[in-house]
Order: structure tokens, then C-alpha cells, then sequence
């Protein structure tokens, strides 16, 4: 059995985990009443923009995103109805398919990216001085790899 | 308009909302798998088996999760058909509802913090040292005043 978590660990514990949501509901609804994109889409806009060719492997974007194959097929055939993105055949494997940033995908992030970079520097970013953004680079990269 | 963020700044952010998000959707997953309870019904649990009598006005208890009045209501209604919450009339103002704790909600709580309590060391508190763990705390008590 687990020890319990001291008191130190505790209000950190709590307090992480109660700002850290509030703070993706707020990313999620200012995007969306600003943008009309959920985080998710823009992720994946952001994913297939720096990607060479704007595209990338429906298992790899999945990877990428942290998301089962199930949600990543659910995600993308929503952003190919919006005319977001396109799936076609992967060029070397014609049983595997890729997700392809249109134009329309593209203007969408060039429109929505200054309008979020207000939003992460206002409730995040700075608000942090140098040492601490530096603890939470490492943090991360701890929790992301753990 | 926001400047750019800096290669640091941009390393950090794109670091911690990946690896938060992925972390929020692990301890779900993983509290639903064993428990049956998301994340939102633990929160629930939780404040209100602190609260005295155990139990909260339905708008306070809103403040506390940071949801809107229809995404308690939501809520708190799925919580009472699995009878882990009842709601009844506030008894200084009868127009008002509070939440409150049911014997069946406790035993749940009691059962599923255990096993949680597994994975949020696992996937988090133990992977940090106490520097690590209090500029969090500082951090996020920054974000969510903000």
C-alpha cells in the first residue's frame, strides 16, 4: 500500500491538480468562443504545421497526441469534415493512411495562434519567472517520460 | 499584440500541456478502470467528505470545481442516480440546494483513494524532489489566483 501523502505533498498535490484543469477549461473555452476550435483540433493543427510535408501517420499523430487509435480517428474525421485536414493512403504502405494539413487547416492556426498566445501568457506564462519556468520544463519532461 | 513566446518559453508551455493533458487523461482512465468514478466524481467526493456535515450549497461547491451552474447541475445529477450524492433543500433558504454526502458516496471515496493514491505517486509526487514539489505548489496557487 502507498504511504499517504504528507501535508507538504498534499496542498501541492491538490493545488496542482485543481489549477491545472481549471486552466485547461479555460484554454479550451476561450479557444473556442474566440476561434471555434477545440484544443485538441488546434493541437493537431500545430502537430501537422511543423510535420515535413504537413502530414504525418494517423499512428504517429496519435502518438504524438497521447490519444488511442479509436480517438484519433474520431478527432481527425471530425477535422476532415471541417475541412481541416485530409486523409490519404501513406505513399510507401498503401494499407496505412496519413492526415494532411489543408489550407484551410493552415489559415485556421494562422488566425487562432496570436489569439491563444494571449491566453497562455496571460495565465500562464508570465506569471512565471525564469527559475520557475526552467522547474516546470523539467518536471514535465520527468512526468511525460515516466 | 503578445510578443512570440522565446525558445525557452515555448519549450516549457508545449512541455507542460502535453505532459498535464496526458497526465489528467491518465489518472481518468485509470480511476475509471478501477473504480467506475471519473475524475470529477472523485473531486466531488472529496470536498464534500471535507465540508462540514458533509455537505455544500450547490454554488459553492460550483466555485470549488470551477465548473458553471449548468455543468454542476449536470453533475451532481449523475452523482444522485448512482446514489454517491442526494440534493435537498438548504435549510437557512429554501429556494437554494445543497449536495450532500451519502453513506454509499463515503464507501466509495474510501474504497477508490487508496488505489488513486497509487498512481498519483506513481505518475507524479514521486518523481519530484522537494524544491520540484514546492515551486509547483507556488506555481499553480500563482495560476489559479490569476
Amino acid at each position: 500500500m502507498a504511504d499517504p501523502l504528507t501535508d507538504t505533498e498534499q496542498k501541492a498535490w491538490r493545488t496542482f491538480i485543481e489549477s491545472s484543469w481549471a486552466l485547461h477549461t479555460h484554454l479550451e473555452e476561450d479557444l473556442r468562443a474566440q476561434t471555434g476550435l477545440s484544443m485538441n483540433d488546434y493541437h493537431v493543427l500545430v502537430v501537422l504545421s511543423e510535420a515535413p510535408n504537413r502530414r504525418l501517420r494517423m499512428g504517429e499523430l496519435a502518438g504524438r497526441l497521447v490519444f488511442s487509435p479509436s480517438r484519433i480517428t474520431y478527432q481527425i474525421n471530425s477535422m476532415v469534415k471541417r475541412r481541416l485536414v485530409r486523409k490519404q493512403p501513406c505513399p510507401d504502405d498503401g494499407r496505412g493512411q496519413e492526415a494532411v494539413l489543408t489550407d484551410e487547416g493552415m489559415q485556421a492556426l494562422e488566425a487562432a495562434a496570436p489569439l491563444h498566445l494571449i491566453t497562455v501568457r496571460d495565465s500562464f506564462i508570465d506569471l512565471l519567472d525564469p527559475e520557475e519556468l526552467d522547474v516546470i520544463h523539467r518536471v514535465f519532461d520527468k512526468v511525460r517520460k515516466a
